[in-house]
């Protein structure tokens, strides 16, 4: 193929290469008939397929034929599931090979800064290792179906404010660790067909023309070895975004790109090169799914099934007070909320899909119980608006007053969150929270489930005994949330990002979403719990968190070594009981602290986790198997991951605020690091190192009359005298010398420092 | 005096000019005796007089003559009184001239970044105009007197760790806005015969060799009329550092940097003019110091007395529960602590002075009492180390046991804070908080009196019912202690910073001290009470508190107009009245809240503060004027203080947490500020303003038919799509058009918009 792809190549016009380059309309690649070129269709996903229907309208966001709607990325990674993962990408690629699509543009994978960003509900986590997860399993189903994947949306596309033209200016360390990392994993893994550059700007180059993020990295260094497609209207400038590694510009842009292209070309500013290469990735891809193109069916019952499958281990259930939950089958339950009727199951935008069909969740509770006049239902509030309507408050708290229990569907209505635009505040509408006061006053055994897909403020939380997180599950939620709240499925999601008691809290507050076209990403590696851990602001609910209607033991933590290379692995063991009396799924995150670090980390970082099914009464011994990037963080100087010798802890939790075992591991680096020295080391630095501090003192000794020189020898120094000599570089000591250790002696030491140098 | 420094210049060889330019010694500048320059000496402060006796040392930190030792700079900046700072400064001033002092090297205007900056004892406050009116009114003081003073350390010095390599990185707003407007006022209003300039750098360049700072800000912007010296020991390179406007390298290099400029002038690569520029500025001052120069005497009892105000002043009541203090005089009282007897009254390094006598606190209290066998004492810690001795915390308990009131002297030792070094943490020694505990337990009237130069956690806060925070008191402390628990004067200082809960809370934790030799400034603007404001995180005391033992009623604020232009003053008027039944003083505190900005800003600042004493009953009214800078951020694209058009809210309070009235004020700009137009101007950037919104909308007139366009006019336009085009720059509308907006077309009204292009 490669072969056949070359010799297409030397066949094509130079206007017909630049022309490959980008899209023949909205959703398609562009075919050379003559050759045999196949056009593909690009559809936008990727909780479902939006295949258009019929001409696409300009922005592409109208009306699509119907497909099965799973829950967003927010939801499934709650799941922590990555066999259910990838079961729901399998399913989505059947559904693309159903409707003639030949790449799903998706996962996102980007990370959650800020649970203002419009579209978090797409997005999987504020974690990288567990982001990468989900994006690599997802990938991989899908692509197991012979469809292409489009890992998006690359990079640093953290918020919707100014998307098209803010630059987000982040640290070369923070970028590594957190926002490409949670690409990185992904790309390697599972090589999606295509990765999407995102709208914005990256330390002020658009990713579109980011030769750094899109050749350098994600090429070269990550191994890509499909195309980088822009996000619809990415694209500034045609020419640097090729020379940087942006191969398809996606919509067509009627011409005008190519034309570029070709103008480069000929007025020799581009080597015709690049586009063959360009070309040659865009048509291995576009052969490979032409290739893989066959004709399914599926059974569209099966899907719906799985989608409830997905649901119910994707939701969270953050609170349980008195057990209150599950709901017993013969009580008097009074179901209140608009949602019950109307539910909120997806986000709004690109990624907005028409679902196959869709569950009432008042109706999927009702099949619940065992006689249909035990179940009441009010509506509570409008949707529509956040008027608080007095007279569905009135009805409410009526029925509410009359039932044993009281269910309160709430979240965020449709119009609170969707692509294109962030939220302004963590709250739910007013009539929401008004209705939840009003219940509390005349009920005090109120379960609330939540639709939405990101955090929310809950102030409200100590008024009710129970809260389910639903996030936003997809056309199936209405018999999960059933499932759950009745105890036939036992909850076993956990929360993949942290729940701020209040939006001030969030790290990224005060730089956010930036000011003009710029915003700072001033908080650097610290992102979700690695922030709320390290300046001991309690959140609302940790990252990880979800409880079960059963408990865990933890036990017996074992590491195969005490001490190791960094080069070796690290083999962690552990046991986990379900000590309850119910089946259930528990959730078991490893996180490794960095005892000591001579460069700012967090307390502890997400490294393993794994989801165990457990009988009650059961135990299973749960593995993990570390290697150095477990241990590493980016090293800026050497440009690569590097691994600080020093003690690691390996934590073992059920969230990131519980952690239930732990055990240290001694590492060694393999990696030798070289200094440079100048007359501005300090005295402390090179008394710090063996091998300097030995040319220190061969060189104190000559000066030992002299009281500067001799106190840094002395025992008796006071602390004081002692941090001002370890904080003094070479040349100030030379200063406060009196002329005794003169500029010459001074050069001549740093030579010798950095090995050029003979004695003195 | 001007022409004849000039002919002296014109008398002096290129050697005897490059000399003046570095110390003689230590401590006093070069003389040319031919010429009848005179030598002036220099000598550290600035809470009292470093004079070194006899030869100094290399680091000039032993031993000296004795003086007046005040409270440092901490606690002075707690009075929040101009008039009381003026009088120590003109005592500091007698006492140079009655040592033969030329200059004083003081005061030290630095913002504390972190509580844990060993300096912080000797620096005024976290809000940079608390900082300057307490720094203006320091060095008017000192120069009533013909002395001189050194502003320092000029600039961004806000830690001991590293503080002679690290670089300080920092947004040019925050720079402008904090750091240097902390030392800008100063400059403006006292003109200090000389500044300091730091040891560290500042955005990569060394304070000594940076010429933003020390020439084009200092000099050229802020009319600096004196010299600019080194930090001792701060001179990296001699030549760089005077081509960037350090006059004065001090101590002396031993000839080092005088042959550097020497050699610099002779082959070229500097001109002499130069050379006799600095020389100029130095002498200019070296004869005004010479010049001013008289015999003079004082009473040392007098001094001491002002050291006893200044203490009373500063020292704040953080906690009077149950109203325990004042305390009687007929109590049975015991008195705990070591510092009782060998107090904490000033901090370490080269600011410490030999005072001239030093009260004795439990002495002090002992004289208030009716009768001595009331009170009893027992040293329950040592200070020397944090180990619990066991025999004097049941020798303590015991004695707490039997007494009516328990008063504990707990705080920093020595040991724990100094130049040089940094704070690791905010605890007392643990000898001390488990000697609390134990009180508590037999105790529950305690009264804490706290010796300590920064913010500490109090962990034991609810075990005792009085904090009086104490700061470093100076030699005087234990009178003024005296008189404050006793009532005899009536507690009056106010915090100049905010204590957190924990370290963790404080702003620069996730970046103090930095990694190796720099430190990301990452907070921004957000120091002190300006971040724990906008992240809503409750310190354990705020900003501004401190308590009385009367009360305050604040009524009528008046502002003389609603509206303004921001070339306009605005008076601010309110009455204070006293509603207790003892007199005291309250400082009234004017903050200012810009109600809705397009750029980051904290919710509210300082603007203007006053004192005033008042008898019971008695009501004054208190006058502010504010000016355009009191409602000005720095806008970095002019490069100037800019007020943005709109309201501003004027808020009265006792403290940053407790505003008591409030007014607003809508200020309208006279600053035109241009902007320019490219193809990545988004459409909603353009909509917003009317003129180009005019150019915007008849172009989008003669794409009626094209739905992109017609949706950007359309009222029914959902949220998203309205969001969509608010966020699409012009270029992607091109892109978006099918053809229709060409780019020809863009490049045209591009042209337009920045009004260089014909209609369209």
């Amino acid at each position: 193929m490669k072969d056949r792809i070359k010799q297409l190549i030397s066949q094509l016009t130079l206007e017909e290469k630049a022309g490959l380059c980008s899209g023949l309309d909205f959703w398609h690649t562009k075919g050379v008939e003559r050759l045999g070129i196949p056009s593909i269709m690009l559809t936008d996903g990727p909780h479902g397929l939006r295949k258009q229907k019929g001409d696409s309208d300009h922005l592409g966001i109208m009306d699509s034929v119907p497909s099965t709607c799973f829950p967003s990325g927010a939801g499934l990674a709650c799941s922590w599931d990555r066999d259910l993962i990838r079961k729901v990408g399998e399913a989505l690629g059947v559904e693309c090979q159903a409707e003639d699509v030949g790449i799903l543009l998706g996962p996102a994978a980007n990370i959650k800064r800020s649970p203002l960003c419009g579209r978090n509900f797409e997005y999987f986590s504020e974690d990288p290792y567990l982001s990468t997860e989900m994006a690599a399993n997802h990938i991989a189903g899908v692509q197991s179906q012979g469809v292409g994947t489009s890992l998006k949306h690359y990079a640093v596309n953290n918020q919707e404010h100014r998307r098209m033209s803010v630059d987000a200016v982040v640290d070369e360390r923070t970028l590594r660790e957190i926002y490409l990392s949670s690409f990185e994993g992904a790309v390697k893994q599972a090589q999606p067909w295509t990765v999407m550059c995102a709208y914005n700007k990256v330390n002020g180059e658009y990713c579109s023309e980011n030769k750094y993020l899109l050749n350098d990295i994600l090429k070269e260094e990550w191994g890509l070895e499909g195309f980088v497609v822009s996000d619809w209207g990415a694209v500034d400038e045609r020419v640097p975004g090729l020379l940087a590694g942006l191969e398809l510009e996606m919509p067509s842009s009627n011409g005008a790109g190519d034309r570029k292209i070709v103008e480069a070309v000929r007025n020799g500013s581009m080597s015709e090169d690049i586009v063959d290469q360009a070309v040659e990735r865009i048509l291995t891809i576009v052969f490979r799914a032409a290739e893989n193109k066959k004709t399914v069916t599926f059974n569209q019952e099966e899907h719906h099934q799985l989608a409830r499958e997905a649901a119910r281990e994707s939701m969270v259930l953050l609170k349980n007070e008195r057990r209150i939950l599950p709901l017993s089958k013969d009580a008097t339950i009074c179901v209140i909320g608009a949602f019950a009727q109307q539910p909120r199951y997806q986000g709004g935008g690109s990624s907005r899909i028409k679902p196959m069909k869709l569950d009432n969740i008042y109706e999927e509770l009702a099949k619940k119980v065992s006689g249909q006049a035990l179940m009441s239902f009010a509506k509570g509030y409008n949707l529509e608006d956040d008027e608080i309507d007095e007279q569905l408050v009135k009805e409410a708290v009526e029925a509410a007053g009359k039932s044993q229990v009281t269910v309160i569907f709430a979240g965020l209505p449709d119009r609170y969150e969707s692509e294109a635009y962030d939220r302004g505040h963590l709250r739910i509408p007013d009539n929401q929270m008004q209705l939840i006061d009003a219940i509390a006053e005349v009920q005090q055994h109120i379960v609330v489930v939540l639709s939405n897909g990101a955090p929310i403020e809950m102030p409200w939380i100590d008024k009710v005994q129970g809260v389910l997180e639903g996030y936003l599950g997809g056309q199936a939620l209405g018999g999960a949330i059933a499932d759950l709240l009745f105890g036939d499925a036992n909850p076993c999601g956990k929360l993949a990002e942290t729940f701020p008691q209040k939006l001030s809290h969030n790290p990224s507050y005060l730089n956010f979403p930036g000011e003009g076209d710029t915003v700072e990403y001033s908080e650097g590696l610290f992102v979700g719990y690695r922030y709320y851990d390290k300046k001991e602001i309690e959140p609302l609910f940790p990252f990880g968190h979800g409880l079960s209607y059963t408990t865990f033991e933890y036990t017996d933590l074992k590491l195969n070594r005490q001490a190791m290379l960094d080069t070796d692995q690290l083999q962690v063991s552990l046991k986990v009981k379900n000590a309850g009396d119910v089946a259930g799924k528990e959730i078991v995150q490893l996180y490794v602290r960095d005892v000591e670090s001579t460069v700012s980390k967090a307390f502890k970082e997400l490294k393993g986790f794994s989801k165990i099914a457990l009988q009650p009464g059961e135990e299973k011994t749960v593995r993990f198997i570390l290697d150095k990037r477990a241990f590493a963080y980016y090293n800026t100087d050497i440009r690569d991951w590097h691994v600080e010798s020093g003690d690691y802890e390996i934590m073992i939790g059920q969230s990131a605020a519980e952690i239930r075992l732990k055990e240290t591991v001694q590492i060694q680096s393999t990696v030798l690091i070289r200094r440079t020295y100048t007359r501005n080391t300090t005295i402390g630095d090179l008394m710090a190192d063996p091998y300097t501090a030995d040319i220190v003192k061969q060189f104190l000794r000559g000066f030992k009359g002299n009281p500067l020189f001799s106190a840094a020898n002395d025992e008796g120094t006071s602390e004081m005298f002692a941090a001002i000599l370890k904080f003094m570089p070479l040349r100030a000591a030379a200063a406060f010398s009196q002329g005794a250790f003169t500029e010459e002696m001074l050069n001549h030491m740093v030579e010798r420092l950095n090995g050029t140098g003979s004695d003195m």
